[in-house]
């Protein structure tokens, strides 16, 4: 392969290097350019002489200021780089460079399972509701039972799934913080794959009773009048037998009524698609997350709901998104949930900068904002129509911030509580990751990870790099796999592996 | 049964209900109480007219005074009655009032497995600790095909635990309170039931790195030079399939090594028991934690290490606990353990009236204080010998406070992370708990709960109220269940059902 860097925008003076194996010191670009010293893939070379003090720029966008001179075809490494303030929140662009509406895409559609809350499945899976830690080990015994004795009768399930979590009792409930693991719990059962077949688990006396989690029956994503919870503490259950068989009993008069759902024809806006990256190198904003965000355009005008998250990866680009606000309403709700989260981890002792971790750092992210520019282009470039808090339910269409931390499974369990019913997750360093609730599509930024994990990555954006595919051709890619994947006719590697990482909750506020 | 009431202590003017039906009004007892109005079991009864603003006193100490008059013979409710402040830390009795030591007890001894760091386990475990949750469905994967191919051929293992949690990544590292989370895991991989043979799955980019969980080799707890870390990130690994052979791999070799350790004569000091309590009610502090408290006295005289926990529930007994530490220096360290959480409650804005649960109050149990006092009775009647912060090992023998939150799998994994060998559990309103770690002996506070559950409760204390056993007889029959238990001869009911509640970090610092 000949000598490549990618320079991503007019004004940036670094560029990151394409070669597999880096290249050595002395490589001569046919731009001229000389390497002065090796650098490793991913990471950036300077294409000027860099003053003590220049700005960094890439993505056309500052990522820090020299700690001091560095020469046109150096190594530019992360030390040497001081990262700017966070944008102040006060003097944001509010909704001034809203982009005009891209003409409507028809025609594109999926077989999901409708739900009669509106909502509409990509699986068929029954889900059983926790409302606290004792009762997950009883749960799981009678699912092990339900898997092997019920479900080979059932072929129309996907699957059962135990929605267990270590919240729900030794925590403060009225306290600032403490209404996101509650709403998320909630919001878990009604997840539109789980098909409104709602069933909690409830030990009887923990804090969060299902009073709690379902106080009305509005919240309650199924008619009203049908027994929902069994408590094990209730004295009908005498042992663990008796207890097991009563969820089992439960759960098997759930499976019959799923399993007579058949898929229909759905459009594609009838899908929900949660955007996320993890393990990111400098390549996830060039290759991987341009093109899902050239996918998240195609749903955007397709008419589906397209969410993306992680507080701390687009609080550096917070101007972009609220300047791209649809109304000034929606970038207050922007600024409203950055300023939630800056004080959240000024009240911790640390800041965004907590963020990246160390393998983006290996993967050539200098910093944070580097990180947050790249992270950000998996949003595409439309309009953002709404902005919710952690937890809560995505109710609009188009592009959506979902509000959460970037951990990949607390945000992963956030976006299936906001209604997620298809997931997509690029990824540079690479990462088995899987959820029960909902297909995940994964993403690599590089050919060398989609070639060396042929049987986790789903989709290789790398081949952009190199210029084997351009970003519309992988965005196409992605927004057809999404469609298949949604339809059941194909399978992610992580549902091939049953890679099922356990709900992670989001819980601000004290344990006690 | 005739209608019977327990009064602690002399000074009480309250009692407890003990027919398990309750008693309906009109009721009179032997003594000429008659009950105004119907009280259910374990709630309270007034033993005298008590004065609007009157201490109501059970156990000798005040557990409220009283927000109106209630007349002999009424019900005594939760809501009747205003909470006291807690102690004042600023002015408690430093080892003012140190129990002489019990004489010993010797000739009690086990049959464990003896590590070469000195401590035993009761149990033959391999522990597959994780860095960070990216991992987790990876190597569960992993130990299902091991328990399936590999253990069938090594009957001396009990169990391949994989130590997963929900911790390692989007994360603060270097903030306050963020320690806490790190030595939990790093710990947890050093208890002795898993006879030091370490083994760590890594992602690779996470922030958890393993070098920050094991800084040098004498934080492992097994001989330096040995691999003891598979990184899935790591070339060599070249797809799922391999990811998982390699973790198979380096497991089997543990499991022989392992495999050939035999059960020696141990002597009782050798034991390290943890003591909690979970779905408490009135008669826990009456039965259930009187005899565990009676068995922790056997334990302390035979020269064991006993540690109970759960800061909030001893909060507002903390001037007993510094009155009978060995020390100084020993009170100190106690009344740093309720400095450093009444601090951190108070940023998340509750305080220690978060706890009780709504079963505690079905249960009798009025308030924090209350259920403080029949809590403490778990610890028996010997010196404190330290007191030790969440995740930090005890080395010390004799009573020991090892300070956690109270939620039962939190307060478990520290203990586990404490080096606990042995647990054991009381329960009131009943919990189906178990830890996959180490044994869970738990035992009923009533005898319905036994009748209702028997096949998860391993020793009924309720049959203490009706005076079919003496507390003293319930507390040597625990100590000998300890024995048999940690000795492999018999199984507890969580360990038949194989009840494993998943590790639950204890993480005051933010997610990022």
């Amino acid at each position: 392969m000949e000598p490549l860097y990618i320079r991503i925008h007019g004004r940036d003076n670094v560029a990151i290097i394409v070669n597999p194996e880096g290249l050595p010191a002395g490589t001569i670009f046919p731009c001229g350019l000389m390497l002065s010293e090796a650098i490793p893939q991913a990471h950036k070379v300077a294409l000027r002489d860099l003053e003590k003090g220049a700005a960094i720029v890439r993505y056309g966008e500052v990522i820090g200021h020299g700690e001091q001179s560095i020469a046109r075809g150096s190594w530019v490494r992360a030390e040497q780089i001081a990262m700017p303030a966070a944008p102040s929140l006060d003097s944001l662009p509010m909704a001034t460079a809203v982009p005009s509406r891209l003409p409507p895409l028809e025609g594109h559609v999926f077989h999901g399972y409708p739900n009669a809350d509106g909502s509409t499945g990509t699986r068929n899976i029954l889900g059983i509701t926790t409302t606290v830690q004792c009762v997950a080990p009883t749960v799981e015994h009678a699912v092990r039972r339900i898997k092997s004795e019920i479900l080979p009768h059932y072929p129309g399930i996907d699957d059962v799934v135990a929605i267990t979590h270590i919240y729900g009792c030794g925590i403060a409930l009225d306290v600032p913080g403490a209404d996101i693991p509650v709403r998320t719990v909630r919001n878990l059962a009604r997840n539109p794959n789980l098909g409104g077949a709602v069933m909690v688990v409830s030990l009887g006396c923990e804090k969060l009773q299902p009073s709690r989690l379902f106080p009305s029956t509005e919240s309650l994503p199924m008619p009203s009048g049908e027994p929902y919870v069994i408590r094990l503490q209730d004295e009908e259950h005498r042992g663990f037998g008796e207890m097991v068989g009563a969820i089992m009993r439960m759960a098997e008069n759930r499976i019959k009524e799923l399993n007579d759902r058949q898929r229909r024809l759905c459009a594609a806006s009838d899908l929900v698609v949660g955007l996320q990256c993890g393990g990111s190198d400098a390549f996830s904003g060039v290759t991987a997350n341009p093109a899902v965000g050239y996918a998240a355009d195609l749903l955007v005008r397709a008419g589906a709901t397209v969410m993306f998250s992680e507080v701390t990866e687009v609080r550096d680009v917070v101007h972009l998104l609220t300047a791209r606000s649809v109304s000034v309403d929606v970038a207050r709700a922007v600024v409203r949930e950055m300023a939630w989260y800056d004080d959240y981890l000024l009240r911790g002792g640390t800041d965004r900068s907590a963020n990246p971790a160390p393998g983006n750092k290996r993967g050539g992210l200098a910093n944070i904002v580097e990180k947050a520019l790249g992270s950000v282009a998996k949003a595409g470039s439309t309009a953002l129509m709404a902005a919710t808090g952690p937890g809560e339910r995505v109710l609009s269409k188009g592009l959506v911030f979902a509000a959460t931390p970037a951990g990949d499974f607390i945000c992963g369990t956030l976006q299936l509580a906001a209604s997620m019913n298809m997931h997509v997750f690029t990824t540079g360093e690479g990462s088995p990751y899987g959820l029960a609730m909902a297909p995940v599509l994964k993403v690599s930024t590089r050919t060398n990870l989609a070639d060396r994990w042929p049987d986790l990555i789903d989709v290789d954006a790398g081949r952009i790099a190199g210029g084997e595919a351009t970003i519309e051709q992988v965005g196409w890619e992605i927004f057809h796999a999404i469609l298949e994947v949604a339809s059941g006719k194909k399978k992610t590697w992580a549902e091939h592996w049953d890679l099922h990482n356990d709900m992670a909750l989001f819980n601000p506020a004290p344990v006690t």
